[in-house]
């Protein structure tokens, strides 16, 4: 743990239980469901400054400062978070919850049904987006939310825009970076690749593998190394890595490890399984590939028609994944719907990623349109 | 077999071993290679109108024609070969070979290794685009070739430079369409998951697996699904598969093949594992990780100072592979050493895969390429 200044310092992840079931989009009743969460700052007494933020595919609750006084690595938005940041704790009350169907606290595969004593494993219900989105609600209301701002990088992006429209009464603004209104062909192919490597690694046993000796950790870690490659760029592949050899000048004439990107991409790989579970990466990029408001309501405009917030959306110029253009059909639709929206593409070499590294830049925006926000009050 | 009057007909695959051992680039001494080629047209008297094809990670020496009467699909550039075609049988002597590590033919990985009486698997010496081109020499002068021209398409553009530069004195014009003169750090990247994917796979077995019940089919057919991604693009994604399910017009719920994007690639997958070995696609995509002529002979410019041929450089708009500004950097480099070079970037939706289904813009531009050497004759 560094001392800084502006950090929220120690902090603790909290459980919620639901009291009763969730009507899932599938049709199912699904309960009971526990949900992991962080707070940061105080909620005001008229329960309306507060903002939620939504994690990416592999996020979790702890989005800033330190569990432990021994830990190297705040949350995975501390840059943001903190006293006088983007999301400023001094005015804002802060909050940030693990996902439905993540593994690090909400219910998920790998929790225990009730029902039976072991892990839901592939018994646990396909999930959606509005599925989170409606477990959140529940949270934010437990915590005596009235009115809040919602904002999220990529898939979080996604959640702040279903909250936007499901929940057009409670939401006052919506931060969307680097995300997208429906998955491209290209990203549920990625994905698909993820999960076809998952489901062929022979430890995985159909999802029943929590209590045996071997986990589907090949599978997982390759499912890891496609996915990163999707969040860097060529660019930023290239400055990081180019074609530098990790051990040597001149290839190793076998198949272990030459080239530095095969290090990365293998590291990345292995430190993954060890916090993250593969049912989990199953079902959260399913929940990611079926995202698409067009299609759900009719048109993009039609779906920010029943909106009321003011909309902030930042794409970055190198993220391939989801492009500025996706960014781009989204401010068009809200114009269209005749809302509130400020753009900003920001210069990035960085990738996908940049919503996790370009810190600078995007407080300045932020904060700038949280301010806007602030004078209407 | 569709009868068409510009096709080059049956054709057969005939097997040519050299008889001495080929001194490999990692210093091992190879041999005995065995190399697998197909002929179309005549050679003529001075043995200086051949053209030698080369293919891309996948191809074999079937580039044109039919094999049997009852085959449903000609060889893999058939489009571009025959009488009156791009690559003009009736003018040319045209030459296509399976590759050194390929497993059509040529010796490779699944060959017997004469040694043992078993199967090489990893023991087969890992190689690169210069070993696989001096095989190609080996055949070339076999068939009693004196001149040549070389053209190729994305690996088989790779083979097309190391053949200008290593063998400048045969070669007369090289053709090079969406192609590299390195692999970039994404390409090494992408390769390095589908490598990883196959030796993941526990029927892999050290690549001891061909006289086993159990083949590594799942490991090949995620490399070969992270491939087709990279052949395509989005926009040809968007085009072919958009967000349309396979099945029905609304979602699983669970994780079976939903979308027809998934469909596809699982198709891709599934059927390439019958054509294809998986220590092949070890090495072949070795082979293309290692090639960097930059970094072999100091710079491009120095490279391509030692060929003495006229060039046809073409990319792809929507190629992100291997990109135009790939391509422009061997053109720039060709002309920094002086050299004649034509340059085209084809306006194309179909990504990498553009150079094998583009071919009517291709046929006008390497006709019209071609036509002028035949002037200067």
């Amino acid at each position: 743990m560094q001392k800084e200044a502006n950090s929220v310092g120690l902090t603790a992840t909290k459980t919620f239980t639901i009291p009763d079931k969730i009507h899932l989009e599938s049709g199912i009743e699904f309960g009971p469901v526990q949900v992991a969460y962080e707070t940061y700052g105080t909620l005001n007494e008229n329960a309306d400054n507060a903002i939620l933020l939504l994690h990416a595919l592999t996020g979790d609750a702890h989005a800033a400062g330190y569990h432990d006084e021994k830990d190297k690595k705040p949350g995975w938005w501390d840059d943001m978070v903190g006293p006088g940041k983007a999301f400023d704790t001094d005015k804002y009350f802060v909050i940030s919850s693990n996902m439905l169907g993540g593994c690090s606290g909400t219910t998920g595969p790998c929790s225990i049904n009730p029902d039976t004593g072991k892990p839901y494993g592939l018994s646990f219900p396909v999930i959606t987006i509005e599925d989170a989105v409606k477990v959140q609600k529940r949270l934010v209301e437990f915590l005596g939310v009235k009115r809040l701002i919602v904002a999220g990088g990529s898939m979080g992006g996604m959640q702040a825009l279903e909250w936007s429209i499901s929940n057009a009464d409670m939401v006052s603004a919506v931060i969307i970076i680097a995300s997208t209104s429906r998955l491209s062909a290209q990203g549920i192919a990625f994905n698909a690749v993820g999960r076809n490597a998952i489901l062929s690694d022979p430890n995985f046993n159909d999802g029943n593998y929590y209590d045996k000796e071997k986990q589907p950790e090949k599978g997982l870690a390759i499912a890891r190394m496609v996915g990163h490659i999707t969040y860097l760029c060529e660019e930023s592949m290239h400055k990081k890595f180019g074609r530098r050899f990790q051990y040597s000048d001149r290839p190793n004439f076998d198949f272990n490890i030459d080239f530095q990107v095969e290090s990365y991409l293998e590291h990345q790989g292995r430190t993954f399984v060890d916090r993250f579970d593969a049912n989990s990466y199953l079902y959260i990029t399913k929940a990611v590939d079926y995202f698409d408001l067009a299609q759900k309501h009719g048109s993009l405009k039609s779906a920010f028609e029943k909106t009321k917030a003011r909309f902030l959306v930042i794409s970055f110029t190198s993220d391939w994944l989801f492009p500025t253009s996706q960014s781009k059909e989204i401010v068009q639709a809200l114009i269209k719907a005749g809302r509130d929206v400020s753009f900003c593409e920001i210069e990035s070499p960085c990738g996908h990623d940049a919503f996790l590294l370009e810190f600078e830049t995007q407080t300045k925006i932020v904060k700038s349109f949280l301010e806007k926000g602030e004078e209407n009050v």
